[in-house]
């Protein structure tokens, strides 16, 4: 029985774990504590992507953990994954929900309240609100300050994870504001010990 | 009524076309003779490949033309569009006709008479074979002869139309290879006037 818990939300991104195979990463950062996976592919192939997300969803499989695919519904239907990450700039959640069906998760990215508010009446499950912090990851992306999270997470009412920037030391801060989760990537994925960089985060928000 | 004519079929890439609309010189190549149209696009984000996909087949509507989408099966669904064409690095075939019905048409992009034989097997509705010229579209793509794209043909039941560098100077040869059709980018988008070159090349073919 798949367990849905927000709290410590890995995305991945390859360009972080050098010659490290991403399985075993995730892997690692599930048993240090992650709860949640969402796998980010921005530059693979189709049938990479396909690839590598049957494998994912064998390490999550595993652990009860879910599985989320980020921006392509074809791949989230061609391996039945757990739910679907949706960005302002992917496809609407309105045509996402008609193939992907009414008992799949979907997420929405969100920088604003307003935003926010449109994607919880577009029938968004949950919302992924940053960058919170400046980010490597994503060097385009809206800044959202920690009293603004706080607007967005009091707005609605399903789950608001914060993503952006978020790290050992910055992570009790941001959960502190009330939300129900923390994104992580690089603070995880960079790390020489997925782990224990998991571990550590883990223990910051719920210790 | 869709006219499913495979004769000169237009895949489309924004690199070529400048400052002009996308729109307009799909709908100029229809004018000039393009019977089919493929929508690719390898750098856009999921939704303006969606608006686009979306425009795209206003035009090809409007001229009763099939429009295929390149690679993407959720664009594809979200557009309903006719068809969808796979390349060797896109999802499994098997895996698209799971989600886009029996009903619509799946091509697969070859290069060798094993491979056509393969997608022929696993339920391809006609192939594109190539590059039977060097493209600057593509520029890691496997190069075809025309004696190898003659057997290609021979051994399959299937369309099989040809890719890569085509242009009104060689049409005629590879036209004559004993093929159902010619898969043209460059040689229509990248001139000036896209519906005096789709009705150059079509001359050369059927003339």
């Amino acid at each position: 029985m798949l367990k849905w818990d927000y709290t410590l939300y890995l995305v991945t991104d390859r360009s972080y774990i050098g010659d490290r195979n991403l399985e075993d990463c995730v892997e690692e950062a599930i048993l240090g504590g992650a709860t949640m996976v969402q796998l980010r592919e921005k530059t693979a192939s189709s049938l990479d992507f396909y690839h590598l997300a049957v494998k994912i969803k064998g390490v999550t499989r595993k652990y009860q953990v879910p599985l989320m695919i980020n921006d392509r519904l074809d791949i989230a239907l061609a391996i039945d994954a757990d739910g679907l990450h949706l960005g302002q700039d992917d496809l609407p959640i309105e045509i996402a929900r008609r193939y992907f069906g009414r008992e799949k998760v979907i997420g929405i990215s969100v920088s604003t309240v307003e935003e926010a508010l449109l994607a919880e009446k577009s029938g968004a499950d949950y919302l992924g609100a940053g960058a919170v912090f400046p980010t490597g990851t994503k060097t385009d992306a809206k800044l959202v300050s920690l009293p603004e999270l706080s607007l967005i997470k009091k707005a609605v009412k399903i789950p608001v994870v914060a993503i952006g920037g978020i790290n050992e030391t910055n992570a009790c801060d941001v959960f502190h504001t009330g939300i129900d989760g923390l994104s992580v990537v690089s603070a995880i994925l960079a790390r020489k010990d997925p782990r224990k960089a998991s571990a550590e985060i883990k223990a910051r928000i719920t210790g």
